[in-house]
């Protein structure tokens, strides 16, 4: 099936950096949020981006270190990436804002959902949208923890919903991982797959349900392993970082990592584990490493200073 | 404490490597081993180690991917390079060999044991070295597997003693990582690390003894992680390993490293796995497929054949 116009629902940040990669890839682009009060604050962040993506172009004539996977060929000439930065500007002037259930829903042949993490409110929107969704349109999730087995009667069409899971800053990280629940289709997950590539992803295709898809289902018990030799008092966390990277040939070692995460999300992900309340236990230890660092405002990266500092 | 003389007893894979490199860094270096036909084995395995620096270091000149951490610096000029072939020659002419604990311990300022991993013969190794050694000298493992307070007592020095742990091509992968037992002073410990960077290793030292050290404790669960999400049909290797390098900027995912390690050895580590018998349990899983592999030859890179194929 062809898919021409999308929906995306939620402006958070992904929900806005799916729209805006979207529609910078030609799509008829609507964005549904919830009040106008949400349109308000979305319009600048898509202005921010459009910038963002015009910079990023700009910055890939001159610097090979700048160039971003999701925008164009790594070839691209100047001539090209100037176009581009045009269509940069026209995809910011095309995306429509609706707080209209119908109006979401009414033209779309795929609705991407990215609104927050909350079953609730999930089941909800996808209750409301199915009620004005065309019989055609395919219906996917972005969550990263939930899964899509969860949702899938409340949408109406079982078989045209799936997961696709992006990573955050989608122009220049751009996988996709695409999750069907048993009950969806091929023709729909081959159409997810077609549709991914087509906005500049690769399409990371998953066989079945995976609570944490590929990447996470590897990077949690990866990261854990890293933080229990620092917490249980094995080894510095530069001497970690150091062993994975002359050992591997990794860019960045685990705590280097950590920093890009986040220190909250890694406490949260500590804290879903029963054995994180016993300050005895390894998970005990790792959740009272991080909430000493996160409580100093050391939360990583984007505040400054995490496990390292970059000030 | 200087270290002047240097003793390394096994001649397999590992301990050739450690004894040629730390000849190669100018120590005097005993090779001891159980028999004379030992000595016979192990002379053209000197004799092609030599070779490979050599070569390693002429194609240093031109290639920068050919560069080896392990054996100079990266900015060496080619007057630098060739002085440094000449050092490999000598390396190769000034290694003893011996049968004779007496003739392996009388000098010796370090030993280094790279025999069997068996804890019987190390013992006995240990307890005969000991009634030959002067006071002065320390002794360490190159064990993956086994903790050194396994055999402080054996060794009659347990402040003295502690594991050196290298890793397989040590001109390149220059790692070294240091780990004492309760029992090991802080001098041996500091005297072990200088001696690791003086042979040009990068010493990575541990706080505590840990099974595995830093980096198999890190990279068991994260290629068990990867395997678990192939043998249970989650995903395709090639996709793993896409996702992997896509998100953190790797250049080699789970199963291009499982190639490399072999997959005998992954299907070693996954055995030791009681759960692994249990044909529907995910070790279970990962033990089979492994093991489908390994009797169609496909045991990785050096077979020219694993996950992926090298022919």
């Amino acid at each position: 099936m062809e898919i021409k116009n999308v929906t995306v629902a939620g402006a958070g940040v992904l929900g806005s950096q799916i729209a805006f990669q979207t529609a910078f890839k030609g799509f008829n682009v609507t964005v549904w949020v919830r009040s106008d009060a949400s349109i308000k604050r979305a319009k600048p962040k898509f202005a921010g981006l459009a910038q963002t993506y015009v910079d990023a172009l700009e910055a890939m004539k001159t610097d090979l270190a700048a160039y971003c996977r999701g925008l164009a060929a790594s070839d691209a000439s100047a001539e090209e990436l100037d176009a581009l930065k045009a269509k940069a500007h026209k995809a910011l002037a095309s995306i429509r804002f609706t707080t209209s259930y119908e109006e979401a829903a009414r033209d779309a042949d795929l609705v991407i959902e990215a609104i927050a993490e909350d079953p609730a409110q999930k089941t909800a929107f996808y209750t409301e949208l199915a009620a004005h969704l065309p019989e055609r349109a395919i219906v996917v999730t972005n969550s990263s923890t939930l899964l899509p087995s969860m949702f899938a009667e409340a949408t109406g069409r079982p078989e045209k919903y799936l997961a696709l899971h992006f990573a955050n800053q989608i122009w220049k990280n751009n996988t996709a991982e695409v999750m069907g629940h048993a009950g969806t289709s091929q023709e729909a997950f081959d159409a997810v797959v077609d549709f991914a590539a087509a906005i500049g992803m690769v399409p990371l295709p998953l066989h079945k349900e995976q609570p944490g898809y590929i990447l996470n289902s590897m990077l949690v018990p990866f990261l854990n392993s890293a933080q229990a030799l620092y917490a249980t008092g094995v080894a510095e966390p530069e001497v970690i970082d150091k062993t994975w990277m002359l050992a591997t040939g990794a860019p960045m070692g685990p705590f280097r990592i950590l920093d890009i995460v986040g220190l909250t999300t890694a406490y949260n992900i500590v804290a879903m584990n029963p054995q994180a309340n016993d300050p005895e236990s390894v998970p005990g230890k790792i959740a009272a490493l991080l909430k000493e660092k996160i409580d100093a405002g050391k939360t990583g990266i984007a505040a400054g200073e995490g496990f390292y500092s970059y000030q």
